[in-house]
């Protein structure tokens, strides 16, 4: 590990952090992702694959969790920083719109770095009560 | 986030992980953990349950983990480090020795530190292929 690598991570973690506290995820990608990002769910469902990849394939993939997904509390807690990598917990509460079935749910992302673009996104998942 | 918080979750953080590189999770346990440890997973099971407390119950689970399953591969990937909480990435590939299943699977561990003990641990995963 070196201090200068630790010390970019930092910031873009940092900075993308920031943003999701605003709700301006979009904002994030457009400004940290590679167009060339690879994107790991645990598990994929028939509307969604568990690894997708590319910008736009990504875009589209939150785009679909923000319309079908009613946002009644998110927390994030982090950033925790490692040398290329560094990891973000998220905590949600949502209804999903077309069951109507409301879960709390907490992942952690862990993301990695090249050339200061983030290239991989991957989730790690806690179901409280589950 | 102060700097003298993150550099001491930083010493702990690189320290645990040392250990546990080298097989030495007993010996992490018994170095940085509270004596009222509590250990959130994901999922309880009749033999577990999700969350336990205290260090003997933590030991206890270790201890039967590890006389059930086979190991044939652990990796440690971290540590990623916030103000009072470091996250590690671990990666199994073993075989539960009840039933002979082999499994790959990766977790992140979330600590929390108080006082220098770590006084919370918990678990998010990722089933590769799942």
């Amino acid at each position: 590990m070196t201090a200068t690598a630790t010390s970019n991570t930092s910031t873009i973690a940092n900075e993308l952090v920031n943003l999701c506290r605003q709700g301006r995820n979009d904002d994030a990608i457009d400004r940290f992702y590679s167009r060339d990002i690879v994107s790991i769910e645990s598990v994929g469902t028939p509307e969604m694959p568990a690894e997708i990849k590319g910008i736009d394939a990504v875009k589209k993939k939150n785009d679909w969790w923000t319309e079908n997904n009613e946002v009644h509390v998110v927390q994030v807690n982090g950033p925790f920083v490692g040398d290329d990598q560094f990891a973000v917990q998220y905590t949600f509460d949502t209804t999903f719109k077309p069951t109507g079935q409301r879960t709390q749910l907490s992942e952690m992302a862990l993301y990695r770095l090249k050339d200061g673009k983030i290239v991989e996104e991957q989730f790690f998942y806690h179901i409280p009560g589950a």
